[in-house]
């Protein structure tokens, strides 16, 4: 059988992955950002602009999808990539961190989570099995097993028996994949819990890896933890994670998290800041953020970044876009969000080639060193 | 002196003329649909995207660009064209409709109108010459001069005395041009009231005709008087009116209207219709609008309109565009401003070419019929 991900390139200096994952609907570079489509649509973009930026894969949420088209809906156009027009690959959660942070009544047993949506209040139950079937009739490209993310700062012990519950949970969803015909074209990748607790994060790696996925996430980071303690949950999982297997940080994070994860070995990711924070007027840049709204920007002729190759940075200046962000207009909120997603694809972009290079290390010192200093000095 | 205006074909059958206007910025095929850039934007759509759907010209607000961002920094980056990244035409509006229509705390002289903005409250004077002013500063390419727009309905003393007004006002703004640097790349426009009398409408545009402007538009229509009136008003006007000479119809209307406003010999429209539907998520299609909320297309994969050209027509379903409106997605809203635009520039287009083929009259029958019937099936 052919594998499915390939490693090019491993960094001298840290644990960092050039690779390349292979999925139905098409290839995709490692280290590799996600833009992530919530509601069958990344907010603000087109799929036609997604591949204009060079985006290789979209994410689509469980959890908002199941109440809103509902499956019935997208099993009648055939699939989310049908449905949202995205011939690329996608990759769906498990619809396990929406529940437990969206939706209301939860009651969680071994058996699975029984709660009220939050757009209607309408009661549903979705266990690891129900999570597959639903994933199935997306159709994604990847699918991630049903897990329960604990809130920050959950206690030990609770944090110990959600951490097995959650292995249970993939030892149910891998038993499904073994039977369903969807998982032939579909991977399935597994989730490690276990808080912020080394041993707990290391009893689940183990667990979790010896069920043999197609891919590792860890979850339950970026959940409002200290970025220290972010890492070292990473880190205390990632050594027991098989190096042959592509690695998916879940929901993470700024720019210079994101650098910092990939030379903790972490190959994947997803994360709503460049469109969240774009809505808000705030974009990114190698130098920090900056909040467009600012009076600062109003006869500002600038580029949002210098020497940016998008949409928005070769037509638009700060002081226009600042204007529309003030009246309120969406072109304003969608120029931004476009610079964001180009910005946080390119740095990815860029990473691969740093590790190809061997020059990984001092990318992401010189990085990390300029984006925090002038951040701090830029901060709404 | 080269002519602006050159009538190309009239139609036989009724007063339908195609014709060609050359501005500073480019050339405006006519009958021409001009999408309104209110706060110096076309809500939703990019600049890019307008010329993709071939817009020849678009309307700046005068009074929203005034208030904001302001003129120091719409001078500060050379006028509208520059501050938009737009190249080709822009007519900019007096700004009288706004202040009469969204402004606070108005009190017209003959000097001008004082009013409080409707966003911080500022209070600021707007008469003839700094109405001239202003648009000088923006730079558009057609300018028009500033009028009083009464409601509808008005008592005759004061529909004539503000038609009246509204003579003396042309005048002064028509002196400023003739000293003016800025009107010697600037067409400037007059514009013809008397609400819905026939023989103020008479007497406003002899006395608006004489003053020898660029081209003549109908105002004081389409401000919620019926639709009989409404033709009746332009009528009155038109006889007037010099062939050789642009005319604008302002502020329409529905796809019907227009055509009807073409038979009777306007040349030029502006509507907010195309964009303030799609955000309610109603489309245009010769068959009539559709609110494409309604329940019976959540699965429907046709294109909102079958055989339509625009982006949202070939890549995208009803079902999928109705998902991203229930869902709130900025997609959503436009996908159908794209394709609402796309339909008014296009009937345009149409009818430019049924008028050069002599067919405009079974067009125009054909069109307004087949509308009509389905819209009254498919309201809202």
């Amino acid at each position: 059988m052919q594998k499915n991900f390939v490693l090019s390139t491993t960094d001298r200096h840290s644990k960092a992955r050039h690779g390349r994952l292979t999925t139905a609907h098409g290839i995709i570079d490692t280290p590799a950002f996600m833009p992530v489509g919530t509601q069958g649509c990344v907010k603000g973009v087109s799929p036609r602009e997604l591949r204009e930026m060079n985006a290789q894969i979209v994410l689509g949420n469980t959890y908002h999808l199941f109440v809103r088209p509902g499956l019935d809906v997208i099993k009648h156009f055939g699939g989310l990539h049908n449905l949202m027009n995205w011939d690329g690959p996608i990759l769906t959660d498990s619809g396990g961190y929406q529940i437990f942070s969206l939706a209301k009544l939860r009651r969680i047993t071994d058996a699975g989570v029984e709660f009220q949506n939050h757009i209607d209040g309408a009661r549903a139950f979705i266990s690891p099995e129900v999570a597959m079937e639903i994933q199935a009739a997306l159709g994604g490209d990847i699918a991630m097993a049903l897990d329960e993310c604990v809130p920050y700062p959950c206690e030990y012990d609770y944090a110990a028996q959600s951490a097995e519950l959650t292995t249970c949970w993939a030892k149910r969803c891998k038993a499904v994949a073994a039977h369903s015909v969807a998982a032939t074209k579909q991977l399935l990748f597994g989730i490690v819990q276990g808080a912020t607790f080394e041993d707990l994060r290391k009893q689940s790696a183990q667990a979790i890896v010896e069920l043999d996925f197609d891919g590792y996430a860890v979850g339950g980071v970026s959940v409002g933890e200290p970025e220290e303690e972010m890492m070292r949950a990473v880190e205390s999982a990632e050594s027991f994670l098989p190096r042959g297997k592509p690695r998916y940080a879940m929901g993470l994070g700024t720019p210079p998290q994101m650098l910092e994860m990939i030379a903790r070995g972490m190959d994947m990711f997803d994360c709503v800041l460049p469109t969240r924070l774009a809505r808000n007027g705030t974009a990114f840049t190698a130098a920090g953020t900056l909040n467009l709204k600012n009076a600062e920007f109003a006869l500002d002729k600038n580029p949002i970044e210098e020497n940016c190759t998008c949409q928005a940075c070769r037509e638009f200046s700060r002081g226009y876009i600042r204007h529309l962000i003030k009246a309120e207009e969406i072109l304003g909120l969608r120029l931004i969000t476009l610079h964001n997603l180009h910005f946080y694809l390119n740095l990815m972009s860029r990473a691969r080639t740093e590790i190809e290079s061997g020059t990984f290390g001092q990318f992401r010192k010189a990085f990390v060193a300029e984006y925090k200093t002038r951040d701090a000095m830029m901060v709404e």
